[in-house]
């Protein structure tokens, strides 16, 4: 049975940025799951209704509904244990709470001030002023202010990187030899700028670009193929 | 059998401080080790010259010398497998890596303004102009400037610690019900603080407070009976 899932676009109904849906989409591939994407747009709220809240993803599984990326991580480990699992059992989804929060709570942050002006021109123009004016609420600063000068903010960003950095000299994936979920919340920032952003983010030596290479190249290249601003 | 653990010791040789050397303590606490400090200086490198280097901790279990605590947490996992656990199995052991690195990459860094002069004035006279001479030279700037005006850098600190407290918000230790290495990778680093600075640094309320509190009281409390500047 197919997976319907719920993911933001852009004014390019292919071009699917979100970080959180990406995390999803991920988790759905290393579940072995077919998923058809329903392109969504922030101020498609009513679409989404059903779901009883405003974002995405939003993953419908036969009669169930989820979302937060989080949340269907979980779902999907629960209902489906005898695909590869997610997190590698209860200490490894304990362990991978903090792996969740580090992009959510740090690491997306520093992408914010490189892209986010790149973010708001791949939108819908439905969404600009919507995007505009939460961002702008949250961050108390406008878009372009944010994002001023990226280039000269990205020698910052490759040294919030550092911890990221130091594990992947070690091992090919947070999770070890293979990817798991705490690979995918992470990677999903990286998708993100990706998908709406030319700017170069990390050098080729990097191990970062390394494990972000073969996070691309997984189930079949899924994310490579996936529509995106430029090859990054 | 006692296991032998060479740990940084301030002019106190009770005060013992280092954060890599409670990463060690704490290792040994869980795996139930009986363990014989060896109160050690920085400039005491003959001491330890049998291990092949110049830094502690330095662990010595019967003819088995290991050095760097993420080798001794190793170490015990593999030596002592019907204890309790460290990582909670191969996968659990990946994942920890980054807990190694996030300390060690980024939130040390974000202790050292706060407590630097104050680790300095803990040390034995012996010690204090290779610790002045070592850092200064890293930093680039003197420790008074480096550790000027920490008050006004508490709430710097306390935002970094972002991802911590979003964790510790959903579960009582990173390592899920109970502690595991990933939390004493972290904890090393508030002992470290505990151990030589009267500033205080987390708010009664902050779910980091209470995970300390936790640790503090591990293994009959180990950390909190163990000498120290202040109650913090």
């Amino acid at each position: 049975m197919t997976v319907k899932l719920y993911e933001l676009a852009g004014a390019d109904e292919d071009l699917l940025f979100s970080p959180n849906c990406w995390r999803a989409r991920m988790a759905l591939a290393h579940k072995g799951l077919d998923v058809e994407t329903v392109p969504w747009r922030f101020t498609e709220k009513d679409d989404i209704a059903f779901s009883g809240q405003g974002l995405v993803p939003v993953m419908v599984d036969g009669d169930t509904t989820v979302s937060d990326s989080w949340k269907i991580a979980h779902y999907l480990e629960d209902t489906y244990p005898d695909a590869p699992s997610l997190f590698g059992g209860e200490t490894g989804k304990a362990l991978t709470a903090f792996y969740n929060n580090w992009p959510n709570g740090f690491l997306g942050g520093q992408f914010v001030p490189l892209i986010i002006t790149d973010v708001h021109a791949c939108l819908d123009d439905k969404d600009k002023s919507y995007f505009r004016e939460s961002r702008e609420k949250r961050f108390g600063k406008t878009l372009e202010e944010v994002g001023a000068d990226p280039e000269a903010k990205v020698e910052g960003f490759r040294a919030a990187l550092t911890p990221l950095r130091m594990t992947l000299k070690t091992q090919p994936f947070l999770g070890g030899e293979q990817p798991l979920y705490a690979d995918y919340t992470v990677f999903g920032m990286f998708m993100w700028a990706r998908c709406t952003s030319p700017l170069s983010l990390l050098e080729a030596d990097d191990p970062v670009h390394a494990w972000r290479e073969r996070l691309l190249d997984a189930f079949d290249g899924l994310a490579r193929r996936a529509k995106h601003v430029t090859a990054a």
